[in-house]
């Protein structure tokens, strides 16, 4: 039997927070949204953090298969990219003229991303989608932007919903919304707003939160290119979630077309902070016209990181390395739950893999099963994908499925 | 007589820069700016940073006014903060649950900035802009903003101006511009749009581009408190460039009011990444209630720089240190210029000063002058305000006059 974690120093630091920090820990990492619950099972601070593992504050240690909502990639602490952050760190990190890293981690990313003809680095991945926005807007002198139900492209106010705190409709005035997957709507829209369609913005494939994750059915991206193309509107691939997880020359490569411009952020550095917008030579003028820019966008160190990290990829030939550990732990996931009778639900990529117990549609069972799994050291989300990284190991593997199978046998001896 | 720097190396750089970036260097960092002229004078590429000072790839010195455009507070690589930095980095950085760094910040922030009752933190100056209007428009349900003209508040769509690229009319519409200084324009916007105005956002005092630098007329801060308290609008200082230069307690310390938002970024943390929105008691619920996150936003690194910046900062007293410094520099200029005849205008606070030779309207002579500065080593830009730090010796003051003297000889000598 698996110890089950308690979480005293947490809940007392989370006391302590809440007190200066509003919502104590705000965003995806915080207890205030909706994929991390039920919160009693999950620990709120962490401690350290090493390969596949982190400890939280009261000394407890998770597999962490959120990989810090996607940065982790390689395994925290990674000899490699941190020893060459380190070294770039001795010259310097924020200075007043860029460092050639700049251009190395550029050429790098046009050598590895088919689509790339240039690169724009920047800070959050938000910072990569609003300059992809504002350089299709530039380049068309349009305005409207047609995303796909269920996107998530950041937090900027043109991308967040109506009815949120702090968002006007004339944030959103100019956003068209379409079901994923549906080429009638889009031929649609495009019929019906001739001339006007700035972008096309859309994830590689819909991984929402609260739902199974859908691929692009057959043909479907392909589509989505040859219409663009035919309305000379911009096709924008938001890789900030799944860059580098499904192919490293980018997942509009991975299923069969080619973006104008692509967003990556997340795993481009191994947690180290930096974003990059790519995109195609006839867009590059637009991207220069534009004003954007920040404090820390040309710091020298997260370059170091990212052009260590894409490397380490490449040798590791990372994205089937992580799509065949991802289909190993699925398949143990899924036995487990039909030893105990259960229908556990995977869906999206096996690097990325989203999972739903399927025996209830309230999903409180869901919930129950995930929280048993977490307080015995299995770090999932309940309505979130999750992330593999390469440092998990085969131990790593058997032991989550070791506490998935714990956590149905406490389920079935409870429910019966 | 001081070497003149030549640049062939950093060329070279921009030209394979310029394949794979837009712009080659964007933004204040980039040539294609308007402060960052004339070109020619400039270096392109730095190869490292120590202290007071930067070498460009061509191996050139340069004692750095412009301190990363902020970021530098303390002197490049200092020993204190990178060690904070180091040890944290051990534990780890980018982690599925943030680190009690976090806390520790967020109470140290509450406990030096005067107006701050609780921390929010982000990465970039803009994402803590964006992150004050936001809470704003959430706590009043209203719409418009005041902005004072000659602002800079970032790149977000909703700060930029209508004629600028990709941006559009939506983006500004409820943006209200007054004249800076002008309390009779503040009464009459408000009178005009009762129950409209959201909040007025403002930075400490006036530091555009191509232009002297303006400090609040006396009165002019409590007036615009005041009538934001009557029409229950917030007020918001975006701090992001002053701040801690001018006092640590918040630059609305400084001037003798107190913000309902403030903004901080830059020199936060002596350039690891890191940026703050602190606020008012009365906001915290607002501020809760926004959809407002990103990938690095609670990454634990920065946030032990911070802890160690804002700990030495006090302790040097900085604000006065950096404030003596830049009063002795700006006498030995101002000096050096009368001695060749010539009148060397300097505006805003001296930790920060603006230069304008006065004695050509059209500023090319000013242009050249700093352009015989640059290419002796001491980095100054020509209409953007400067950046003291803590590490710049008497000695680096005094070859900077020497250089500052010299440049204005070569001047009286071409121009007679």
């Amino acid at each position: 039997m698996h110890d089950i974690h308690q979480y005293t120093k947490s809940k007392e630091a989370f006391s302590r927070a809440a007190r200066v920090i509003p919502s104590g820990i705000y965003g995806h990492q915080g207890p205030a949204e909706g994929c991390f619950v039920p919160i009693e099972a999950y620990p709120f601070f962490s401690e350290r953090a090493q390969g596949s593992y982190f400890w939280d504050v009261d000394g407890n240690r998770f597999i962490d298969y959120m990989c810090a909502y996607g940065p982790n990639i390689l395994g925290y602490n990674d000899p490699e990219v941190d020893e060459a952050a380190r070294r770039q760190r001795e010259q310097g990190d924020c200075i007043t003229a860029p460092s050639e890293r700049m251009i190395e981690f550029a050429e790098l990313l046009v050598d590895t991303v088919a689509s790339a003809d240039w690169a724009f680095f920047a800070k959050n991945g938000n910072d990569a989608t609003t300059g992809a926005i504002l350089c299709a807007r530039a380049h068309t002198h349009r305005k409207k932007i047609v995303f796909f139900r269920g996107y998530y492209h950041g937090v900027a106010p043109w991308t967040q919903k109506i009815d949120y705190p702090g968002i006007l409709e004339e944030d959103v005035a100019n956003n068209i919304y379409i079901p994923w997957n549906d080429v009638e709507a889009l031929h649609r829209v495009f019929d019906e707003n001739k001339g006007q369609i700035a972008a096309v913005i859309g994830q590689p494939y819909m991984h929402g939160n609260f739902a199974d994750n859908e691929l692009p059915a057959p043909g479907f991206w392909q589509t989505v290119r040859r219409l663009c193309t035919e309305n000379e509107a911009v096709l924008i691939v938001d890789d900030v979630r799944a860059g580098f997880r499904l192919d490293l020359a980018g997942s509009d490569h991975y299923f069969g077309f080619e973006a104008d411009l692509i967003c990556f952020c997340k795993a481009l550095a191994n947690g180290y902070n930096v974003s990059a917008l790519c995109g195609k030579e006839f867009l590059k003028n637009a991207m220069s016209s534009l004003s954007y820019t920040g404090s820390y966008w040309l710091s020298a160190v997260p370059f170091a990181a990212g052009i260590a990290c894409i490397n380490k990829m490449k040798r590791l030939d990372l994205p089937r390395l992580l799509a065949e550990k991802g289909e190993r732990l699925c398949a143990g996931l899924i036995g487990a739950a039909k030893q105990y009778g259960y229908d556990l639900r995977v869906s999206g990529a096996p690097s990325l893999f989203y999972l739903r117990l399927a025996d209830d549609p309230s999903l409180s069972l869901h919930q129950e099963w995930i929280s048993e799994c977490v307080r015995r050291g299995v770090y999932f989300t309940c309505h979130h994908n999750h992330f593999m990284n390469a440092s998990l190991s085969d131990a790593d593997l058997a032991e989550t499925v070791a506490v998935a199978e714990e956590a149905f046998s406490v389920l079935r001896k409870r429910h019966g």
